[in-house]
């Protein structure tokens, strides 16, 4: 499956020389990505300075993936040529399908592909984004959808609208990512055919996925139950009115909430509540933060976000709140102002400067009760600004969470630091993350 | 107490000629927004071009409001020259009183000020902001710490640190403000005055509310049951971890959760459950956004993210998703193109542009089955870009909401539109309001 990440050549079928046509923005990303790629067009000789050719028959060269962006009507055809130019890659864009009722063009497309050992990702998909080889098919301009960077992140996605909003979203954010797949009707590679191929892809840290529904039960057990890396899901489709519309969405049969959570759970599959929470979850796995335990100690330079801290972490499912060892209370007891107070949370208060965060960092950070450290920072206080993250980014011996609110994230993203706006999603994302560990 | 807020003038003691002190940013902030000020301090002639005085003795004018930056040790015989003045207006902002345990500090200052009918704010506080007068004690400079704009969210904060790190988030996230008051160790004024206050404040919409302790539980009680605005309340110390450290906080004994909750529900405070959900449901009630009842209608142009909203909704405590009237079905049938599922969610599908969001609109606007309309708009796709947001915001026939994901917080910020980034967190925060009303 290695040809839809990293083909020697593909041939876009259906480029027009209009820039915002779907065809013409794969064509132009790949082109940029410097692939050799080839346009095939009957009604252009050249775009954007590359000769074009009618058909993939023309073209003297083995084609290792086509990526079909022609009207639905002319699918079929397509595939025809590419059957006789031996090319058993197949990216569908084209929509038109089982999704709007059209069943028999999309099983007539299933019969034909599955005869001639045609692997097909789609139809009725976004497309395929590796941000390491740079295959970049998403047909919407970069300037409308922003692309992520490099990391560790994979997302699978039956949806494509979704999968380009979320995308979009997370390129602000600077969550990094390995590869974005929306696989649309699934006509052949589906869901447990990626996270399959995830498994071994090495940029890969963690897999998030969203599914309406699941095409092959039996072989999506089989396969997660083998797989290594955390595995995020988001089940579209929960209640009846969600399942009906995922049936008129990608065609597919959604079902009972509770036999699709008993299947995650068997699995240890991560199951999150929302999109923003598997992304909050899926930036924990790629930042490589392993808890050994759950033992939690809140530093932090304001009392009030410290409390809240301190309930959210008691309430949470497989989260507790550390008592600091008797000497390492004495140290900071000795060391630092008579206004902080020492416990946990451990407030170091409002004049807390960046001398007074390293020394408490270097002393719980040795704490045998202390297995990670939520540390708050709130900027926004007269003896801080934002280089304190410099000296808090330093410490590693422990996993670290750091809350905060207010921060530039063009400032962050250098900064090897996982940061949430609220404490609230950072000990939310925890719990999901360490209660993954536990069962493992 | 209107004379916290917009007082005819203010003397300011404790003002140092280094710009980053306390009293001298409390001070700059004053004279900017052009209020009468009176820098006091013995140690400078003149500060920003004012003359100063070294004690309010000397001040030649009736003193509306005394701002207290000095050292604890000199607030005592600070607040005997304001009292020598017939000052009745006092804010503290000095800390070192019961929250560092100098109870003894506190009490003196509570049986001085009582007996002399001096009223007080604080101590150990951040301060007032009044987005309509323009009076900012807050002693962080706006670089560090952004000022919301106008607006009818109120925010009374008993903690200091988060109170000034959530504003500064709210600022760029353009949430419009009335007043922030933080209250810190509440001597006197506490949170049923400010309660009490802000009923009658005319620019209030909507109260936000953090608490560890409540001082009086009784005044509280019977202060909330006559309060016609919503009221938000996020609890801190719900936990014993959680009280615990309130104790060190705000000296204040927070207590269990269950009379809390109790409390809250009986008077029909909206609890919530996290520092981003309250502002996310005071949007909602800053934009008047009223139901009448609990019907929601999703029109989305990507099936994804109408799917996760219908399990959202059904899956909600108080919303319900609507079946679109028979009439209202047939007219989309025949205007809208065949690929449309007309349904709930109605999903206008990936090439809905513009004309086909208002359509859509238009009709479901007038259909008596629907109550509000969940709007989701991904414009990652070709068909759309942000200026659709234009089109949207001229329909106000019934309530609203948006889900935008990827949009520009400065596009957004001119429209009278309720925005968010994923639909979870539109629903939660809608399910809240619902609430709220529906015990009305």
């Amino acid at each position: 499956m290695k040809e839809f990440f990293r083909p020697k050549s593909i041939a876009v079928i259906g480029v027009s020389r209009e820039e915002n046509k779907i065809g013409h923005v794969i064509f132009k990303n790949l082109l940029e990505a410097k692939f050799k790629v080839y346009p095939i067009t009957p009604n252009a000789q050249e775009i954007l300075g590359v000769r074009c050719y009618s058909s993939v028959a023309e073209v003297k060269d083995n084609i290792e993936l086509a990526i079909i962006c022609v009207h639905q009507s002319l699918v079929m055809s397509i595939l025809e040529d590419c059957n006789y130019m031996k090319i058993k890659n197949v990216l569908i864009i084209s929509s038109g399908f089982s999704e709007v009722g059209n069943v028999k063009a999309e099983e007539e497309l299933k019969e034909y592909t599955t005869k001639n050992n045609i692997r097909v990702i789609g139809p009725n998909c976004l497309g395929l984004y590796d941000a390491y080889s740079n295959l970049d098919c998403i047909f919407i301009p970069k300037e409308k959808l922003r692309r992520p960077n490099k990391g560790g992140v994979s997302f699978v996605c039956q949806s494509g609208a979704l999968g380009g909003a979320v995308l979009d979203l997370l390129a602000s954010k600077h969550v990094g990512f390995s590869k974005f797949i929306s696989y649309g009707n699934a006509v052949d590679i589906n869901e447990s055919d990626l996270l399959q191929y995830l498994n071994k892809d090495k940029h890969t840290k963690v897999i998030c996925l969203y599914v309406e529904g699941i095409k092959n039960p039996e072989k999506f057990f089989n396969i997660c139950k083998k797989i290594k890396k955390p595995i995020i899901v988001l089940k579209g489709g929960l209640t009846e009115k969600g399942s009906k519309a995922a049936m008129s969405h990608t065609g597919s049969m959604a079902g009972e909430k509770e036999v699709f959570y008993g299947i995650f759970d068997q699995l240890n599959l991560v199951r999150v509540d929302s999109l923003e929470q598997m992304f909050d979850v899926a930036m924990l796995f790629d930042k490589e933060i392993k808890l050994k335990g759950n033992k939690i100690l809140v530093l932090t330079n304001g009392g009030g976000f410290g409390i809240i801290s301190a309930d959210g972490i008691e309430l949470s499912k497989n989260l507790k709140m550390t008592e600091l060892s008797l000497n390492v209370k004495r140290r900071l007891w000795k060391e630092l102002p008579p206004t902080v107070n020492i416990g946990n949370p451990l407030d170091i208060v409002g004049d807390a400067n960046d001398e007074r965060y390293k020394f408490a960092l270097e002393n719980v950070m040795n704490d045998k009760n202390v297995d990670c450290v939520l540390v708050i920072v709130l900027y926004q206080t007269p003896t801080l600004d934002e280089k304190v993250l410099e000296v808090i980014a330093k410490f590693n011996k422990k996993p670290m969470i750091l809350v905060a609110t207010g921060s530039n994230p063009e400032y962050l993203k250098n900064l090897n630091l996982v940061s949430f706006d609220f404490p609230e999603k950072a000990i939310s994302a925890l719990d999901k993350l360490v209660g993954y560990y536990n069962k493992r």
